[in-house]
């Protein structure tokens, strides 16, 4: 299957004291490329999200952290779907420097859920798990 | 009258790529005093936001920048009412560093609203005009 | 003169405890503006940060609010340069949303520096002057 | 030993579009811990990062999410040191609510380096790892 990509500059507030991008930001990154997969529905993420009130929130993450990101550079999110259950997903997410550079690959586990009120468990709606099937990853 | 005084490290993430605190960041120090502020009312500020549904969003700010804040200073926000009207206000943010140098003073003019759906101005209620009295600028 | 124009999507974390977008993020919208207006130099804009230590710290803003920003929507950053000095200039973002609501406008006083060491100001450089001038506003 | 406990609330601008706090936030809260339990040195987190050029780029985290966090909230970061080697080591972050719901655990592993230029893995001075002795964790 195909991964779906996103990319977007660093910008000038989001690095930190040590001069490089601060280590959450990486999966705020990571959070983007998946709003912009969403956006792909009818309605995009925030007609998910605002208009039929299902939410994704996080219940696991890792992240490995191989290089730096710094203001200036170029970072192209390649997302994956490594796990697809019932209500559960696992997003992969790749973060790679215009000059090539593995910088960071995240893993993002979040739980499919009603959030009109209390947050609570759901399957995944069809067209959100045909989504989710198309970026399957290979390996 | 005495001012409201709220203190607070500048944090880890909070500089740009130039080595400064980022421009925008001062009017959320300024917005955390008055979260503060409004923290010493019963309920709280998310009480009023959350609560009772009674929003202040920003309608005019003014920030003048004299000197920059770095990773490792401790910022004093200094917070007085300059103006209150039945349905605005103007709250004055001076910002000082831990050597005392002043960094910026922000003014910022909010609108009392009913955010429970399309925001609505309404009057200040009595508690909230109350505090806002408590700490009107004398100059 | 044209304006230059930048435009992107306001993100699922951009939004405060009201639901609309952070009025100081506004001021973060605008900026991304400029990044973007100086990433069509040579060398773009951390060239000149990171590459030649000229920095353009604010010394004056000015906002002027609207309508709300909220996630879903797009938002366009119309950007002109309303004043230019010897060592400073006037930036101004005209924001507006993808339905054609204007939200606000924010008015960006920013002086060039030499960052080596403590900020110094100085002229300003003769591209970063062309690229200025062409983007001064009519009116 | 005892742990490192830091304590802050939870800001107006730190909810996402769900109402809740963005999950990368959950490991600025952390950082924050880290920033305050080396402020405890003398000359401070600044000190060394910003005087001795001494960072620690993460180099592999683990969140799990158990609750949210919401505006109005005072989470409570109790810290420990669960490894230290001689060049690395992981700091657990177990976040709480005032109503003492456990909301998250993070694990965050750290690399101290020279980042005079290129980060370059460099084994910890004395006084940062008698600091993290200090609160190694029983556990």
């Amino acid at each position: 299957m195909p991964s779906f990509v996103h990319t977007r500059a660093v910008h000038f507030d989001e690095v930190d004291a040590a001069g490089i991008v601060f280590f959450a930001k990486f999966l705020g990154y990571g959070h983007e490329a998946m709003e912009a997969l969403f956006g792909t529905l009818p309605g995009k993420y925030h007609g998910l999200v605002v208009g039929r009130r299902i939410g994704f929130p996080a219940v696991h993450v890792e992240a490995d952290y191989r290089a730096p990101l710094r203001f200036g550079d170029i970072v192209t999110i390649t997302l994956d779907v490594t796990k697809i259950g019932t209500t559960s997903c696992t997003l992969r997410y790749r973060l790679t420097r215009d000059d090539g550079t593995p910088t960071a690959t995240v893993l993002h586990t979040t739980v499919c859920c009603d959030i009109a009120g209390e947050p609570k468990k759901i399957p995944f709606p069809a067209d959100v798990r045909a989504l989710l099937e198309a970026y399957r990853a290979d390996d």
